[in-house]
């Protein structure tokens, strides 16, 4: 079975370690989200594919989501003391050998796709990782700071302001002028299914069918797409998903996320057993709708979310 | 007073520190050697600016003489991990926040003079530290490998292959191309003294040298040029100066350094106690000499080094 995820950050790769135990023997390929991708230091950092990797890779710090385990922050210390900033994006000196191999390679000329296949060798994810696109697309912000509207990168929205102001719009600059990576649209083309993992339906999957070619493609695809709801209870499992969805005009509930991606794009949608009032809805809008236990707690859990999924899925085939 | 130093990395760095004690109201100049400069990792990495700076700045590693102290090594080992070389040169995480900093400066348009100027800020030599050119200058050796000719980045000669075979020739790469940096012209115009340490004669003062415009406005500065060779007893006292003179043609002799240097440049030159009997030779050859201690085995030992410098400069001054 040829599987196709969606993946943003912690979320998606928490997700995608439970679908490879759910699914040992299926083909995935995963698209992640690149929107968040940012330039330090003047190094390129793609924290969404990075999660994935290492947390598929076995390296990645459980505790936070992100990041490596058994982290130092030499670099990092130094750098503040050379007064070089940003000083808020905590990057660790494992997680910096990471960013300087990919900043070597893309100087080199080679795309995105072929570095995250190039760092994907030496942490065997056990998935196809491809970047949406080999295009720089950036998830700008409109905040209101003091009165004053600006756009901050997303990751300044995230990690600096800690997303307690409003979002008041997100743009992701440059989706628009981007193409799917090598490999994306065959993905689509060859998928048995189509998976939407419980992440950002706005800054992670959103972004991803901002990108344009992609949307058409999951569409096109003729196979079941299912997604499981990362709101549970009328608020994010974890991150920023309401102030989000605020900026977009969406209500931060089970099935509102639902019928923003239609019932075009999206066959199948799993909410919490919370959420089991929300099923009636999401299946009034034309989305076969089930209520299972959405919690990632631990791989067994998460697992069990994905063969629930997988199981949507085949309903709706059938 | 104001002393122009030329100089490379250990030998020189050790010589300014007890240049400074020496005279600790001299405004002195450095200018440092980039010929030994090497992009690793895609970063800019400057050995022998780095050995001055960290040297002058407390942050280096004494017992090696280069590299940063408390040193640790996880961005090594990623990029080890990665597969990514080369891993014969020993970044250490300290370090690598230097380069990191420095390449970012580079990308964004700033010289190196500048770069340099900005890490000075931090560490604070005392001194003022100018990298010879903000060309690209790469010193290359010729050797024979396996029964064939090939060059070498200078890097790789020394570290890879520790000097093991004979330098063919030696070749600053680019330096006829190259311009003075900022600053390295006027600093010479205005010296009442230039100093030589016991840095090697060829791959770092020759460097120097090697750039259009040095070596004239040294010879026309009109102020003692006092230098202090690097070959006691018939060798280096540490490094490969040796196999560099071999590969230049010149004897690896205290008296043959200052005759290749020559009295059109040179107009005093210190030579170790232990090599008393160069002296009539080196005077033969139009060059003030006096034989004392040449060891830089203490800070005490390397000022009164200094300190017979400046000496010997005012009597050529006299």
């Amino acid at each position: 079975m040829r599987i196709v995820v969606l993946a943003g950050g912690i979320g998606g790769a928490r997700f995608l370690r439970g679908l490879k135990a759910a699914a040992p023997d299926a083909d995935i390929t995963v698209i992640g989200n690149t929107g968040d991708d940012i330039h330090l230091f003047g190094l390129k950092v793609c924290p969404d594919l990075d999660t994935v990797m290492y947390t598929l890779g076995g390296g990645i710090n459980e505790e936070q989501g992100w990041g490596r385990t058994d982290e130092t922050f030499q670099v990092k210390d130094e750098l503040k003391a050379y007064g070089v900033g940003p000083d808020w994006f905590g990057l660790g000196d494992r997680d910096f050998a990471t960013h300087i191999v990919r900043t070597q390679m893309l100087g080199a000329g080679y795309p995105l796709s072929a570095v995250t296949e190039a760092l994907c060798e030496r942490w065997q994810p056990g998935v196809r990782l491809l970047p949406m696109t080999d295009d720089r697309v950036e998830t700008h912000v409109a905040v209101d700071l003091d009165g004053e509207r600006r756009a901050v990168h997303f990751q300044e929205y995230w990690v600096r302001l800690r997303a307690s102001v409003d979002a008041l719009a997100v743009v992701p600059v440059g989706a628009e002028q981007s193409k799917p990576a090598p490999g994306v649209l065959e993905a689509l083309a060859e998928a048995d299914v189509v998976l939407f993992p419980p992440s950002n339906p706005v800054v992670s999957i959103g972004t991803i069918l901002a990108v344009p070619g992609i949307r058409e493609a999951i569409a096109e695809a003729g196979v079941p797409v299912v997604g499981l709801s990362p709101i549970v209870g009328g608020a994010p499992v974890r991150g920023m998903a309401d102030k989000m969805l605020s900026a977009i005009g969406v209500e931060t509930a089970a099935a509102a996320v639902a019928e923003h991606y239609g019932s075009g794009l999206l066959d199948g949608w799993l909410v919490d057993s919370a959420d089991i009032g929300a099923v009636a809805e999401v299946e009034a809008a034309g989305i076969r709708c089930r209520a299972v236990p959405l919690m990632m707690t631990d791989l067994d859990a998460t697992a069990a979310m994905a063969r629930e999924a997988l199981a949507l899925a085949e309903e709706v085939r059938a």
